[in-house]
């Protein structure tokens, strides 16, 4: 096996994210369940921005915000989703390149724009999602290339690009390659809505023992498990995965490995102003201290801080030099 | 003459910002001069954003943003400015007509893309911008509803549209409509180097008696009058606008009205974050003060409560409830 040449390759949904903020009245008028992600149509996606307030863009997608936490990080991250060759396609492609990540999956016209996720947020820094597929969800196996997925140490996809057909395939295809190249294959079940949408493929990919890191918040594991005891959850599914990581918001976050148990606290963040993102920028900390051979609790750790920079300001991905950050932390 | 619609009617380049943070070193690599605006075409456009950071995305353009902050302190704002069919041109009339501003001009091909700013914040919070104007710098006379003109309180131009050929040419006819109506003119110089580039034509419309209400900030003042002495500044021109309106950052603001003389100091701010907008909300709160009959110094004080919030965050559209900041504060 050869050094690899990227710490993490990331597939996802390609996403721009449209952030305002809007009140608990004006989710309740929508019938949106606070915190929840949902999959929208354009004419709904359309509909929902007429109504939302003034918003901000910024690059996002769950896999795409890990990518570029990775590379914040010090990391060699890549990243592969599909954009169209639009505006909101220019602007993901930049911003994800100028983090220093890369991406080479080419733009293509599958008659439907980049897609976009309309993100309200509640004074109360929660996010909810209503996610507008577009062009990412056509990524077709072919966008794949092979040797860069062979030259990564880990593989991170999202639960996400479950929900359509072609990028399953091409997620499914790239598993096979990174198994048989002997890398690592990391997996977050993304949200609890996407669970129940595709509890059994996911309960497939784990049982198979296709998973080496999965990752979950505590709302996940109980959803996946259908236990509603924490510890009976992660005892539940650890057997089954070489390394569970389950994150507890301002509980922190615990990780099963083996017969090992590591946990930490959740860093101190002066105000939480806007939660998106935060579970991918733990990710991100986690896989790359992970892939430079960290130990359980230190890799915990860098998750850890880099999910408490990103819930400090809008947006999700990373605006301090997260790199400086860890060395100051954790040395 | 009938009671006014609307409180202020802006005309402005339709511009949809586009921000990332940048240090010193990567000004002087590029040759760009700290705080100032240039204009750029599509290739020296595209050429530097690829050599920007990771960016947010907002709707901007400065009279665009003193419309913003008209409709956010409670009055009724209109805004005229071209923008292309494009998802750039969506965002900038979501963004707009969703903070209460009356915009009507329809998306046209003029051939040339949405406009887009291109804002470095350096850490001092200081932006250099770079703009490509498309779309924004076709805005034909043809464009304009005399109407809409008529029954606006005050017509409010911003230098920049100077620049492009067609909106000056819109711009001279909004004027003529204005005082037919006997409407009161309000023009900002924008920019030093926009000064530079128009200093006649601005003189002209000075001197021509065709401004009621003039805005500009210290540094500007000085490049129109070419005193650096800043009483002998103000004192070159006050004669020859109703009223002079002069902002001087940190240092508050002075308004000067045939003999009258209202001075105050600026709000005070926790950090300031991002310049981008400080004069665009300034304008916004002495306008709504004047079309709602306030005082001189009353006036001033809006604006300066306004601008003050727009600094405390990234983007140049106010974020927090003005109306009931100034309610709080002027009672």
């Amino acid at each position: 096996m050869t050094e690899p040449r990227l710490d993490v390759l990331a597939i996802g949904n390609a996403i721009v994210d449209v952030l305002a903020d809007a009140d608990d009245a004006f989710l309740e008028a929508e019938g949106l369940a606070k915190g929840s992600m949902r999959l929208v149509d354009a004419h709904e996606a359309t509909r929902l921005y007429e109504h939302m307030g003034p918003a901000r863009e910024a690059s996002g997608g769950s896999a795409g915000n890990t990518a570029a936490g990775v590379a914040a990080l010090g990391g060699r991250a890549g990243f592969i989703g599909q954009i169209a060759d639009d505006q909101l396609g220019e602007v993901f492609s930049h911003d994800i390149r100028s983090i220093g990540v890369e991406f080479e999956t080419p733009p293509q016209d599958f008659g439907t724009p980049t897609a976009r996720c309309l993100i309200l947020v509640t004074p109360d820094a929660q996010r909810t999602m209503s996610t507008f597929l577009g062009a990412a969800q056509h990524l077709p196996p072919e966008a794949l290339d092979p040797v860069q997925i062979e030259q990564s140490a880990i593989l991170y996809l999202e639960g996400y690009l479950w929900d359509p057909e072609a990028p399953r395939m091409a997620m499914q295809q790239a598993i096979e390659i990174a198994r048989a190249a002997k890398r690592k294959v990391a997996f977050t079940l993304s949200d609890s809505f996407c669970i129940q949408r595709h509890r059994d493929g996911f309960l497939k990919l784990i049982q198979g023992g296709f998973i080496d890191i999965l990752f979950a918040n505590e709302v996940e594991i109980s959803e996946l498990t259908g236990e509603s005891d924490f510890e009976a959850a992660i005892r539940a599914i650890a057997g089954q995965v070489r390394t569970l990581v389950v994150t507890r918001s301002e509980k922190g976050a615990v990780a099963l490995r083996g017969g090992e148990r590591a946990e930490v606290a959740a860093e101190p963040v002066e105000a939480v102003v806007d939660t998106t993102g935060a579970g991918d920028l733990f990710a991100a900390g986690f896989l790359f201290g992970e892939a430079r051979g960290r130990s359980l609790e230190e890799s915990l750790r860098i998750g850890a801080i880099a999910a408490a920079e990103v819930i400090s300001h809008y947006g999700a991905r990373p605006q301090a030099d997260l790199k400086a950050l860890v060395a100051e932390r954790l040395g």
